[in-house]
């Protein structure tokens, strides 16, 4: 049985305000199904005496006036969302229905709720974890399948379980540690340090790896950058235009057009892609221009995927300069570079293909080979090749890891200071640094994955973290 | 027990697709059941084996991956929304998520309902009658407290039930008159002709007194128009935009800024009032602005209330000489008149309001008094003070009738062609007219009568009216 440690039953409308044919009001706290059977008339019996998981119909009077008849589920504590006892009402569709009835809960006891304070109250009522209320906001936020099926992952428990099992390994240590302390004088050590090593080493592992997929997983939530990069004129806004099948960008024959970086969002199989579009790269005269080619480096350095645009229709050796120009500032490391080559068409017949593939692959003399195709980007011809290789490329990055990724910016932080203070601790630990310090750090780190779970957490946090939910989530 | 007509099992979204915390998945007809279990492995059990108006917890699987965990309530025929097997999947509002769903119910033998298809089912498996079903679509798009309770008392059954009291009376003596038909030879009456003349009369009472309440309902529904009418530069575009709180008309100084007509809609109190502004009266001399005063006055006439503004600031010749150019384009038979004494502030103390007043006043030699009120539209002066005359105004209207209003229009035509019906059968009783030419009028107008409730309708009917249902209603 869980003792809620709420008060006040809190009310909202749980579904969208647009055009459908039904909407939900939700009730939940200590007074819920009282609340519900002050504002609903059932058909039989009442709310209160109602089973949970049953369902029952009912009519709403707003004063002596019908309002709507309405379906009522009933939970009741803890098997339900919140664990407390609630009330869900299905009613029609209406925006005046829905907010009569939140008008009429209200009155009789109930208090709208504020964002997210459902699963605000799952959480503090044991529910599921910090992690877990989390990914309900991305669960509902997810418009691709790759990034459903991260927040399915972490709703289901991710890499919490995993965390918590070393947490609590560490927590052990750092309270023998504690305990020596408290016996200094005596010059005890309770905790073993070569196992402390070991966990430690352990740990810092696990953290690095996890921080380490963030890049991928916070890619995959917000869209996986893509920057169009090329030479003035070599079509790049063309090809932004070809892959999103509208006219997005401003496109002309004048060389130098785009000057602002363009980003559009678009769902290529199973994941979202951001394509930044941007300036072309040239020796610009114009400040205005330079300024935009700086920030056609720095998106370049920011995003996954590289598009670099090449100008068939241009002799050999300007294609290889505007090749290297773009290579050199990818890192093919963590960066994925793909060779576009743009105008095939209009290329003519005394030249080769082979030559440009020449070029391409002379370009790598390191182990990751960059892939190369031909497109129109002006007739489409090549698009949709080049929307599979993309597809595969990021399928490749994603197979390499297992779906337990970190996505989310709070959690990749409190990684990235638990995994500080550990690399303290492991350092301490080969030096005569004191008792005191070793445990002061591994307490920091302690709390720095307890926030991420929720174990160590501030009304702050917390009220921080659920204003981004959804009134009714 | 229901036997519906229907092989196919439908699904759809019940909720709009906006953000919210839970969607909600329509599955409806034989196979709804069976196929939410190929869909949903519940915790316990499975849907097909549980009791109506009970809620499971169940996971979704898409192929091998966890798509959601979901609540599922069942509805046993007849006792649901169609009348037939139903089942209502509750999951977490992500677009994604809700589209996989449908998506693995198509595969699992459903079929993508189309809009109104549920109600549509109601209606032909005799849960509703057809305009119970309209009502449906009115009660989700009632924005206002006055519409809904058109739509609810529509819901509840609302006129259905007299017109089908009348209309198997009217049947039964149809009936008798076509017996009498077979038997043309032998000169014989078996219909009552004083009966069936009282009972015609009656018909047309209560037809004719339903037909007149259309212009209230239909207004209630769409919004009560109210024309604001007025000399040049009275200040109608300035009244506009007090009213709404906002700059929604342009407004200048500059005479005859007006040329088109501008409507907007506002809640005031539980009345939606569509406001239409309009062109100021005067003898123009340029064609456009002289078609936009012919439209004024097609507008004031078309309006339920007129409000007419007038210039206090004039010489109170010209104020009395607006008047009654305004007031001669009101009905005030079954139009509302308003004065709206505009720029009061700047009256200046020379000017007696009494004078206004009186000029008002005596305008009035018939039953029905026009009221005045002062205002300022540029301050904001008395526009409180309008408003609530608005809402009394309308709220008097209404409260003269029983809330039994007719709303629809296709509703007010089939009434119309029925009246028009029996006043034919009423005189030809009173002339020697046969009896087949009588019993042909009598089975028009039941076919008219029987077209509301839906006992005469064809397919193309009613696919015209499902068709502006919402999808999953």
């Amino acid at each position: 049985m869980i003792i809620s440690s709420f008060n006040e039953t809190i009310c909202a409308p749980a579904t969208s305000s647009g055009t459908g044919a039904v909407s939900i009001v939700r009730v939940s706290g200590p007074d819920a199904l009282a609340i519900a059977d002050k504002v609903i008339t059932l058909k039989k019996g009442t709310v209160i005496d109602a089973p949970g998981y049953s369902v029952h119909y009912g009519c709403i009077y707003d004063g002596s006036e019908e309002l709507d008849q309405v379906l009522v589920t009933v939970f009741r504590s803890p098997l339900s969302y919140t664990g407390e006892d609630s009330a869900e009402i299905s009613c029609h569709a209406s925006s005046y229905i829905v907010q009569r009835i939140m008008f009429l809960l209200i009155e009789a006891g109930a208090r709208a709720a504020e964002p997210g304070e459902f699963t605000k109250r799952a959480f503090v009522n044991g529910k599921m974890d910090l992690a877990q209320s989390e990914a309900v906001a991305d669960l509902i936020a997810s418009g691709s399948k790759a990034a459903h099926r991260i927040a399915v992952n972490q709703l289901r428990g991710g890499y919490s379980e995993e965390l918590q099992k070393m947490r609590s390994k560490l927590l052990e240590i750092t309270s023998l540690m504690e305990l020596e302390l408290d016996f200094s004088e005596e010059d005890v050590q309770f905790a073993d340090r070569s196992e402390l090593k070991r966990l430690t080493d352990d740990a810092c592992n696990l953290i690095s790896s996890l921080a380490r997929t963030f890049r991928l997983g916070n890619a995959i939530k917000n869209g996986v950058p893509v920057a169009i990069a090329g030479a003035v004129n070599s079509g790049k806004s063309t090809l932004l235009n070809a892959l999103l099948g509208e006219d997005r960008a401003i496109v002309s024959d004048i060389a130098g057009t785009t000057r602002d970086t363009v980003e559009e969002t678009m769902t290529i199989g199973s994941t979202l892609f951001r394509f930044i579009d941007t300036a072309g790269i040239r020796d610009a005269s114009e400040t205005i221009e330079k300024l935009g080619i700086e920030r056609t480096f720095k998106k370049i350095s920011q995003a996954d995927i590289v598009l670099a645009v090449l100008d068939l229709s241009l002799p050999i050796d300007r294609i290889k300069a505007d090749a290297d120009t773009i290579k050199a500032s990818v890192d093919l490391t963590s960066q994925k570079l793909i060779f576009v080559g743009n105008k095939a068409d209009i290329m003519g017949v005394n030249k080769n293909v082979n030559d440009i593939c020449k070029i391409v692959s002379h370009l790598e003399n390191q182990q990751v080979t960059p892939q190369f195709i031909e497109i129109n980007a002006l007739t489409g011809k090549g698009v949709p090749g080049l929307k599979k290789m993309l597809e595969k490329t990021q399928s490749d990055r994603v197979d390499a890891s297992s779906y337990v990724l970190v996505s989310n910016a709070r959690h990749y932080s409190e990684l990235t200071a638990a995994l500080q203070d550990l690399t303290a601790v492991r350092k301490a630990l080969d030096t005569t640094l004191s008792t005191e310090l070793i445990a002061q750090d591994l307490r920091s780190a302690l709390s720095h994955l307890g926030a991420i779970t929720g174990e160590f957490t501030t009304d702050e946090v917390l009220a921080n973290i659920f204003q981004h939910f959804c009134i009714g989530k």
